[in-house]
């Protein structure tokens, strides 16, 4: 690799340079291979210890970064917020410096306020923070998978139509991708009730509508966004019948995009609510590639985050 | 081995003949002194993912499954559904295919519906699946333990008469037994109250008796199984002691099985109902046995399901 | 090493001579630059079986065993009692020789019953038993990396004056310090409110007060305990802010000490209960060096208990 990366944290999107995006993704390329070895293993991170600190539950980004420390020979250890001393009345930065006094090499970390992973790590010291999701912020391994699937089946990003529909507001999925896609040249729609896409996002450098079928017109890539009934006690959608009939997304609508546009999804999918099942298994969806994805792409994150690519002074 | 084995999926014992039955036993054995070198480890299954997907709690299965995974080197993940998508309204097809994305070699399941593992192994690709008990059908990994024991203790199958006694309608384990011992030429007896062993159960072959004594009598193995106080609400016993009284295996019962003959149960045990104390620590039990010989089974189902004695070509 | 270790299991500090002490520390000084390397792990303990039974939770000792663990290459398997076979109404000893028949080397157990592991390491065979935390009677790993911590950074312990406070009563930590200490030679002060430090304890071998500015007048060490307003329903302190005003150590307190006295916390803390936090930040405080040092004390236990001194024989 020419270029160096020189991340010592992963934090958002917005951290990323274009050329970054690319040496991430074109690592993630490589190590693809790897999860359909025999031997699903090689000796990269062996001795390094990352540490997955999860303040909110999550099996599937959790899980994926488990399998990618594993199949680069790290150390794992999962530490669930819930059963730990947070509930004791610790603060924050102490529990993370409590975990950092064990010297991990990096530490995997979802939190359910926004900014958690970037404050703690301005006051960590010789460890990487990687944000695994906070609050409605930022999920950047999960743009950059979707970004390596886009990637991959459309061989490129420029000039790209992506449309992204759902609950926008509260979503840190549609927030990392627009950053990401429009770094790398997309163009990015946001589409959904007014409840969840607030006009004001287009300042963000969204194109934003409540009309579904305006976003999907044309696209190179639809998203849905997982619909939840609730949010924090309050009732975001009348029914998911009626949200289904309005914003879902079914074949006759999938009709209006480009032939061969993509359907993507972040899981854990409502079949019959936000997508049909037939467009959830029809021949466009890249649903599953997404999940494979997101091992190589953790496994890149991974390896760059511990400068594996020599961009990165080790830390005593 | 000359005899290869040629079962992906391992789901219930009805799909092995008295062959398939007697290579796993014999790899099992094999296996059994791993556990007993100063170095616990073999490098057979390095670079290969299981997956321990438990949809019902379970400790002892889970660990003994997990040890044998680490004993033959293989990367293991623990998912409880508990805490997984599948409580967001995720489908089981999906979440399963979402893990098998990630390119795991096997799944170990443990599902609280009867088929569940079936169900998936007909849609999965790539990956096989083991069943660690689905439902109130099958067991298959607690069986083999089972006859693992038997035979390593009394040299053979043919002509033993089997007595196992309790909750027999709910019990997983019952059932695996009878279709893997009555394979191998063994003699089953169900016994138990009427509510908890219905006298159609002779449709499956078993000799069916709400006499524990008659079960007992010239047994070369009895096998008690756990006694639950409630199931789904329902009071299936009017009191412990009332069972441990009548149903209970005690050292006054026990002398009418053949001199010798094995005591077992699958664990845990509620000392004083069942089982007392003086028979569950006595001479004949091998309680502790089934155990140790249960993660040699379990390398030996990981090792063959996923092809390692060269029967099952690789899928990509 | 000259000497031998000799010790199976490690219960508490009361099983140890002096020399025992220092050979515990002397092993975890040389474990300790390993958390520091490129390569975190050394083969010592690989091919062992660790398994960490928590009867009650905990992360940070589970962690740090977890971690001293790995580094050393041992297999480790977590067991939490509450999803365990435990609830289900199984013996403590029936659970525990359910594991032991799985061959571990090692069980790391916590249990909120004082002697639990003592009960078991007379009846398990062919297992070390390391004390995690029993009850309020001892947690030998915390007494040993605070004197690690101390001998690092005093450079001995005789003559030492140590004062602990807080909760002195329901303190594991305090009673192992004060036997690890007292062996050493050092002198331990026992300070806090009358409910929580009866004066009885002095019986155990320290000097007992309620003024806490007599325990610190002239320390080399103040080691705050971890302040809980309710324990089993008993309300011991009338609130946090009195506690803090009359107990709590704040930097006009600290001055009481020695110059350069060190101060201890075992975690998690309650920033301006028992610690104010210009003091749990001020150039005093050695609470993360504890922590680093827990790992490596556990590397220490963990090898020696395994026998890796030459001094245990392996058992069959």
């Amino acid at each position: 690799m020419e270029r160096t990366f020189g991340h010592r944290h992963i934090l958002d999107m917005k951290q990323f340079a274009a050329a970054d995006i690319t040496t991430i993704l074109d690592t993630a390329d490589g190590f693809k291979e790897i999860g359909r070895r025999e031997v699903k293993k090689v000796p990269t991170l062996r001795g390094k210890t990352v540490v997955n600190l999860f303040f909110e539950a999550s099996t599937r980004t959790r899980t994926s970064f488990e399998v990618a420390a594993k199949r680069l020979s790290a150390d794992g250890l999962n530490i669930a917020a819930s059963t730990s001393a947070v509930v004791k009345g610790e603060t924050l930065e102490d529990t993370a410096q409590n975990i950092v006094a064990m010297n991990p090499d990096i530490i995997v970390m979802r939190h359910g306020h926004s900014g958690a992973p970037h404050y703690l790590a301005e006051r960590l010291q010789g460890v990487s923070v990687l944000n695994a999701g906070d609050g409605t912020h930022e999920h950047p391994s999960q743009a950059l998978l979707d970004m390596m699937t886009i990637r991959e089946k459309l061989g490129r990003f420029d000039g790209l139509k992506v449309a992204i529909i759902g609950d926008i507001a509260h979503s840190r999925v549609a927030r990392s991708n627009l950053v990401g896609l429009t770094t790398m040249g997309a163009q990015v729609w946001f589409a959904g009730p007014g409840t969840m896409v607030p006009p004001d996002f287009a300042r963000l450098g969204a194109t934003v509508t409540n009309h579904i079928e305006e976003a999907i017109d044309g696209a190179d890539v639809v998203m849905m966004l997982r619909i939840q009934r609730e949010r924090q006690g309050k009732t975001l959608i009348p029914s998911t019948r009626e949200y289904a009939r309005v914003y879902g997304l079914n074949a006759e609508r999938l009709k209006l995009a480009k032939p061969g546009a993509l359907v993507m999804h972040p899981g854990p999918m409502n079949r019959g609510v936000e997508i049909t099942t037939e467009v959830a298994d029809g021949p466009q969806n890249v649903i599953l590639e997404q999940v494979e994805n997101g091992v190589a792409v953790r496994m890149a994150l991974l390896y760059l985050a511990s400068g594996g690519d020599g961009s990165i002074q080790p830390q005593v």
